[in-house]
């Protein structure tokens, strides 16, 4: 047994509510012991009945039977187990209990002590509307693919599909550094694309190149790609971690619009019987993380997202979040271009919609973007 | 239908190998939308037959029948489609195939010229059992807890934890920055406590901060863990990325033991049909991340790895590997002194058994810490 601790705390709870999948009748006792994991993981019978005890370990706010195979339980933490910081409020969420077998993380809120401490999508909703001039209409987005095109190619694509209308063109996520296309040189000529494109048309297209990059070449890359002229950046928080797309879109100097994107975080979101939610992970936690636009395999594509849980992405993004900007959805994911009244009709207005591959269906890819354009317009 | 294009190739691929759950008579139509999304993510059809359809797409080498639910694919990439970096090669194996329903990548293997760009573990076992002068015997790990305690009182429990005879003494996972125990203060007073103890007993302990810290302070708490004295570091490649991890382990003036931590990664193993198996996700990609040790949650303790997935995990710490040498296993996870025979009889000789809380029964640490060290000698 520890000595008694007292601390000086504010009272501000994180509050997660968690399923648990099994035998409801060992719930209670999973409860306790995730309580305790995600805190002090040290044997509760060893602390006494003082602040640690109280305060630090997880409070069970609820537990309710769901059905005769999941309970559903809110479990609170104090605000200072987080150090407000990112990277520990993850691990309070969902540490050690990701080890735990059938536990799923369903929701979680945070105090305004703790959603202060961040900024959140710099242009978010408004701000990307007013960006691109578009005060009502979906915002159009698109990826230059395929990998092993030359940075020639690939600025020749920028260029026809800015020509075509699209507001945001995007590296596919999977262009990193590869000798067919080097960032910088990716970077330089597809921002000269899109510059020149915009200077025709008058347009306000911007290119996003993906800055998927070594841990100590990240800030090298992100610096390139705005000098070079980039008009926004490509972030992948399931690789390069979620506090780097919250340092690069809190970045005072990288004031361009963040596109978060899911690569590799599909695990956390696969099974029903663990993970995090669709909507806190690729919504919520995108949003707070500084994306302006989420991307997100759209229901009805080659992925496995269901309209609920699409749905539940959306609405994350847009609904109250502190002082938090509202972001972006941008479904995609094998979308296509007869899908766009549908998709419309779904989402509503405040959504990019995100269409890759179908684009270059025929040989006039100008043309083509625009068709785009006007379908999501008409 | 884009223009054909020539590539100048190495020729070397990486070998990956995935299961499909689900109708077998569709395995081979989802293998090949497998090996288009971890790649060129475009309509394969509109790709002529060049350098990019026959080299750049992942090639399927085999697919098996497991059984009437299940089917064994090898992919091969061309090891350029990863810019021979570590975040880009993460995506290609699993990047957006996370977001695809039940596939699980259960085995990959990489050319050595691939793995030549890795440093792997600066000390790994042979070097760990040099620092420690443990030319044979297990390691001995543990962790100070719980959170709330003051910078002071963990100081103290290092103390009393390096003269009970233990090698590494960690952070909690979840020991951040909190305002209990703030991470530039608690890393002084238990570094300084370590160092005490060691010249009380002639001992080697070494005190490993966990740095889980916004990635715009990373660099700074890890220099800042090194000039305070810690003689290793915790890092949390689920939160703060596995290529943080490989910078860490190879920067020349942090030449001190890194200990890889699961937490976040749970969600890639508990899904039977999605995910990354337990033997590469927490063995060989820790291993070439940098690990000299990598924790994980022991069979038969509070988490649900079986025998076989924590034996997995131990064999690809120290199967060869490039020139990479191998590393520690470090299970733990509610472990209890009286399993220690059991577990050594399990791993062998080259573990690094982690027993956190329960060294904290009984009212005198030194004399419990004892204990441990004799019952792993023995």
């Amino acid at each position: 047994m520890i000595e008694p601790t007292t601390l000086s705390l504010s009272g501000d709870r994180i509050m997660a509510v968690y399923d648990f999948f099994g035998d409801v009748t060992e719930a209670e006792s999973r409860v306790n012991a995730l309580r305790v994991e995600q805190t002090i993981e040290f044997p509760a019978d060893l602390v006494p009945d003082d602040d640690i005890q109280r305060e630090i370990v997880g409070r069970v706010e609820s537990i309710d039977v769901v059905d005769s195979g999941q309970v559903r339980a809110t479990v609170s933490y104090a605000v200072e187990t987080t150090g407000y910081e990112l990277p520990q409020l993850l691990n309070v969420l969902w540490g050690n209990s990701a080890l735990l077998p059938g536990i799923r993380l369903v929701d979680f809120s945070f105090p305004e002590s703790l959603l202060a401490r961040f900024v959140g999508p710099r242009f978010g909703i408004a701000g990307l509307r007013e960006m691109f001039d578009a005060p009502d209409r979906p915002l159009l987005a698109t990826a230059i693919k395929p990998m092993g095109l030359s940075s020639e190619r690939f600025a020749q694509t920028v260029y026809e599909l800015a020509k075509g209308g699209m507001d945001m063109i995007k590296d596919d996520h999977s262009l990193a550094n590869q000798p067919f296309a080097p960032f910088v040189e990716r970077v330089s000529r597809c921002s000269e694309a899109v510059a020149k494109a915009n200077e025709e048309t008058g347009g306000k297209a911007i290119y996003m190149p993906s800055v998927n990059a070594p841990y100590h070449l990240l800030d090298e890359r992100v610096r390139a790609a705005i000098d070079a002229g980039a008009g926004g950046l490509l972030v992948l928080p399931g690789i390069t971690g979620f506090d780097h797309m919250r340092h690069v879109s809190s970045q005072e100097d990288v004031a361009v619009p963040i596109m978060g994107h899911p690569a590799f975080l599909g695990s956390y979101s696969a099974s029903p019987e663990n993970g995090i939610a669709h909507g806190r992970l690729y919504g919520t936690l995108m949003r707070l993380a500084g994306a302006d636009l989420s991307v997100f395999p759209n229901y009805g594509g080659r992925f496995s997202f269901t309209r609920t849980e699409c749905k539940d992405v959306a609405r994350a993004l847009v609904e109250p979040l502190g002082a938090i900007t509202p972001a972006f959805p941008s479904p995609g994911g094998g979308m296509t271009l007869d899908r766009v009244v549908e998709i419309k009709e779904f989402y509503g207005n405040d959504v990019a919609l995100l269409i890759g591959g179908d684009l270059h269906r025929g040989d006039d890819l100008v043309k083509t973007a625009a068709g785009f354009r006007t379908a999501v317009s008409g």
